[in-house]
């Protein structure tokens, strides 16, 4: 249901599960949160439809790991439903923050394809590139102004720092973005009954608050790294990494050294399959031993 | 009676409630300033008129507080009154200052609604968005030409560290608004017997200090926080927030213990509510617990 | 005889007080100064004439006080003269300086309304909004080139801070507008017998003298505050300020305590006079009580 | 197979020798990386074709020395052999860094020629210079978007402190290429099933680190510079440089007092054998001296 | 002979005084240098001519003072002569500077009217404002190119810190056109045969230094102050001004306390000679008093 | 043979002197070193000719001067000749650096004349002004592309520093040309057989070096100024300035005092002829004495 015009155009690309289907078609303001933890598992998007390009950002799954991140979806699903259920709320927004690598936009990605929203729009900075400042701001602008002609709305704002062009030698950056956003992220919907959710990703936190952004949220979360052994083996487990539970014992203790993004992790793992894939000549059904994903990690600069 | 051309246009927008409209269509300069305390309770702002838009900037109310607040918005009232009813000071310009969320433009939105000025103009950062300088400066000089046309007008700058486009790392701002502001603040009504109030808000007002920007107004003004548990109890008693007396207690005890803006205790109120609604499946009737209450505010960073 | 193109034009203006009229329609170069007092205190600009646009920055009058404003007022009248008298000065220049509000464009309009200078142009900052730098730059270049083909002359540049926009924070300021100033204020007159007056005015004047623009003038005179309880005392009497003589001692002895200018004091005593006509319902005519004044003083952050 | 649009073209432009021509006519992905190695040390790149364009960049042929040199080439080889067997990494990237002169864009080049990828583009500075910022970054995005149409791809981004317009002095780069790569690098191939390596080259690691640079890739790679008397060695014999092996001894000997770049080393080669075929009046066949070798070093600034 | 395009339209301009006009009707290089001394005093521009556009730079007479002045005349008339009668230095530069009012632009004014040449332009910034860069850079462009079509020409750069756009709070200038006087000042004439002077004024040439423009000159020499009572003696007497002897000499002595611009005394010497003609009634005829003479001087900030 | 298109043209422009006839229209790339030598002696450019425009460079000669001087040249010619000898080689590049007026330009334009290569090209700043960056670049881009496109040529890059716009206050510079000119020095010649030398000079060095320009050349030359009495003997033997052979003799002893370009000393000497051929009324045969030389010395400043 992502980059639609209409709920109607919603029903097209949905497609045949049918509770999805269902609770698009008898649009219900009042569920209870319960219903968007069963729809973030349930949902299953298909190829060839626009879904895909959000589900582009979860391609490898959601994998969760410990109360930490857990705590984080919970609130961002809290929010989706506060401004799904509430009328007196028309406009809430939240900024998800962490280390580059840690799953941000994926959360976001997948919390809003399940959040059944009419109408979700993902503002990234690849859109902009090359354009003037005035066509950027204009650009952020149209997506804004097509959320308030929707009864119900979630923009997500991809990776602000690149959004304002923001690098840390001068500093430089965009300051026509970052007024546009800091002006629009609060901006009060003007149309009354119409509803807004503003979800914001940065891995610059710091940055960000040197340029005054995240007082214009509503609410923070800060997405973490894996950091545990047990952060690790969630992520190798879910992601279904071949590896004998013995030497993965051995892997994730190593792995719990230092801080990884679940991204990082998953690039590792795959390299370390193909290899093993390569040695054997039958892919994708054998083991991957210790020696080989250590192996993996350093390539990479553990 | 916002955003309007002509005196003619006012009486359609207004409606039938009986003494705002007879003011209007026999326009006397010389009201005395209890009209106006009564005016600001009185109105009633209709679903689809113009004078929505500002209603938008109280959707909640105005609640007031303390004798801080009520102060303030008493010596805007006198302002509003001496430019309506004296020849000699065509041109009067206040600026309200305060902390994000502390009900600046709230107030000066229900003033100016409250004011039965044939024109009311409210300058925002969002019209301006992705506009080259040189338009910007257009939009805000063509406000204030419309002002001169009309024999009794009101503009009110909102956010103006948004229309400067100021940033604290550089810092940055637009010097072209910035200097538009500064001779059009002060700039003498041009046509004998044409008068004009112009209220200025911002939350950066250190920052505008450093600019100059002040120094052009006739009268500076501060909107206080919420600090004392008495002035939380007296929005959430405005606000009918539907917490038993003593539980109320507690929350405005616990609230006191540092300032919060009005806006943001409105929200943490309406989340409450909801999440009440929600666990018992019929919403608005239900009593929002001291738990409760106190969980959605520490979600909100307390 | 202000922004007027030439001298044929002037007579349509100034209107049926018989001296002034004889004196622009046998224009003669040779008037002693006693001439310039004289018209100062007798030229009554009358309602739609042009002339009304320079006597909007000296409403409230030019109200004399104490012997160092009388001492920079005869010497821009002597200045005024010598351009006007000899032919051997083609081209002099006088910068006005003084704190916000002391009352420089005031002086420098009633002098150049009652100079009975043939063209007489203002360049303010609000002609110049929003225009690009090269435009700025033009529109002060167009005004010298019309001046130059008029045989006497007289250029006012107000606020030359705002037409630079000049803004402390950086500094920022328009190079372009400030090049193109120095410039031309020592141009030397192209066209042999024609003659012209260059007035600067500004309220920055330390900011001016970083930027090196008082050295192209001729000569620089500094506009005082009001700062001795007579200075006061002599602009509440000739503004017919209504207050019992009693009264009157003991607020311009509070008033001697700081200095303030003559703008804002005009401004103070019409609050005061206008609420306590609100409170006694019949406008104009009630005397304003110490007390009623020193409130009104207050509110404006005394 | 450089510059190609579609598999077609490759064909008509890899030529004759058979494997190669077999290689790209039966595009399999499931090589083994001991076909690069192979593929390297085969392709005969010939007059006219492409090709030559990536062929200019080792124009004296891809010279190995010592096993750090090795182990980059092998890693490179193996991220070229990643993408392109493995359905799971539809995008990787990596960034070689090393002294100027060291053979970076050589190795990237041969590497690529060899990888038998269907399209292989190269982005460097002088297909920018004198466009306009977007302009630059119009072209940076076209030829991404080109990739995103071919099933495989590789994208060579030379010199990129050039790309970046990088100066020291300041400093000052061109902060709309620089995100734009920023973006780009990362940017997930947006239909599935579509492939991507990205291969940058730099020889201001420093600098790009500053800029955040190296961050948004996968892996770094430091290209060494020739440091020991064997690593000249193996130079001087792989470009067939025609000395006596005792004189050779004594040159890399001198030659292993400081680093060099491989380009450096061919150019005083080359100059040393022109040198004395001048002498010598018959060109190619003589026996360049200890001496005339040293001459050359020493004019190069050694 | 100024602002001339070829010699034919010079003898119109010149007129009937015999000398000059044959001079130039009979164009002969090979003038000895004391023709030039004779010349300057000769010389009589008349009315309407083009030539008084220069003159208007010396309207109150070129006054000798001290032998500091003669010296820089002399040396200025050694270079004009020596471009006009030698083919082996067909560029020569020389650079003017001092304090302002020092009379440069006079001095190098009235040596152009006497040097005869065919050719002379004077650049100067009011020329150039509200132009864009490249179009100030333009018309300077094309005041060389007139000149290297003219067999002799003289280009005078009038005040070069204006021309720079200079200010020292910044600093900032136009580097554009420093950088085209820094080229075009050296630039060799490009055709065999035609010569130019190139003559640079500036009053900043501690600035200019910075920006390292003095050493594209061939010759750098300083116009001195007024500093001696004699010097200023020398031009009251030159000038005319109607004081007694033994007055002239208390007011050069009080002068002599400190350095003077010639143009500053000369203004002075007006204001008190109109003065005087005030009190009198009748102009021009009646002497100044010492005491006259020092209220002017006052007046001016002495 | 400079400013052609192609080697038709040249046969044109060369003349008449048999040699270097010969050599241009039997056009043979294996000539020795020996054959430039004498070509730099034998060349004469001819009046009229577009050769002239580089032979304005040096149109007093190129004197040579001490052993350094000797061995910069002979370096310079070596690169000339191996470019156009060895086809290993199709790019390479030279900086010549030192103090203004040393006769940097003077050697490079001299050489470039008796190289008879078939395309010479001088890049100078006079090209570039006013033009946008773009446009500079552009200019840039087409002189290496036309040299791309003949089998041999050289550019000669004038006065970096001016190409540039480079000014030590700030420093500024035109980043765009500067990146232009790193990337083409570098740029690989695109066609296969076609060779380039690329001559760059510049008389500021270390802003060169902190700009990293000199890092882009292969080699980097430092033409020396005249230090040495036999320095200065040479050069005023070389010219055939006319002074008694004791008085020169005392001349050079007091010159070596200080280092001096050639360029200046040439401007001297010819003044000193003029003034001597002044005073005697007699041109270019009379004898120059000590003192008349001595004279001129102090007035450019000695």
């Amino acid at each position: 249901m992502i980059i639609l015009d209409d709920i109607e155009r919603l029903l097209e690309y949905v497609g045949t599960d049918g509770k999805t289907f269902h609770a698009a078609a008898n649009y219900i303001p009042k569920l209870s949160m319960a219903d968007f933890d069963l729809a973030l598992t349930e949902i299953k998007p298909k190829f060839g439809s626009p879904q895909d390009s959000l589900s582009l950002y979860y391609r490898a799954g959601l994998h969760s790991f410990g109360p930490e991140f857990e705590a984080v979806k919970s609130t961002l699903n809290a929010l989706i439903h506060q401004v799904k259920a509430n009328e007196n709320t028309p406009l809430m927004s939240v900024l998800l923050h962490g280390e580059p690598g840690s799953g941000k936009t994926a959360l976001a990605a997948a919390c809003a394809v399940a959040s059944e929203y009419p109408l979700v729009r993902l503002i990234k900075a690849a859109d902009l590139i090359g354009r003037q400042e005035g066509a950027k701001c204009g650009h952020i602008y149209t997506v804004f102004e097509e959320a308030y002609r929707s009864p119900l709305s979630m923009i997500i704002l991809d990776d602000i720092e690149r959004l304002l062009e923001y690098v840390g030698l001068g500093p430089r950056f965009s300051n026509a973005v970052l007024q546009a956003l800091l002006v629009l992220i609060k901006n009060p919907v003007p149309v009354l009954g119409r509803k807004l959710l503003v979800v914001g990703i940065t891995s610059s936190f710091d940055e960000m608050k040197m340029l005054g952004l995240p007082t214009v949220f509503d609410v923070t979360l800060e997405v973490p790294l894996l950091r545990h052994p047990s952060d690790f083996d969630a992520v190798l487990v879910g992601a279904a990494v071949n590896i004998e539970p013995a030497e993965r014992s051995r892997v994730v203790e190593l792995l719990g050294q230092k801080p990884m993004g679940v991204k990082k992790l998953l690039l590792i793992s795959e390299m370390a399959r193909q290899r093993t894939a390569d040695d054997h000549e039958e892919a994708t059904t054998t083991v991957i031993t210790y020696q080989r994903f250590v192996d993996c990690l350093y390539k990479f600069g553990f």
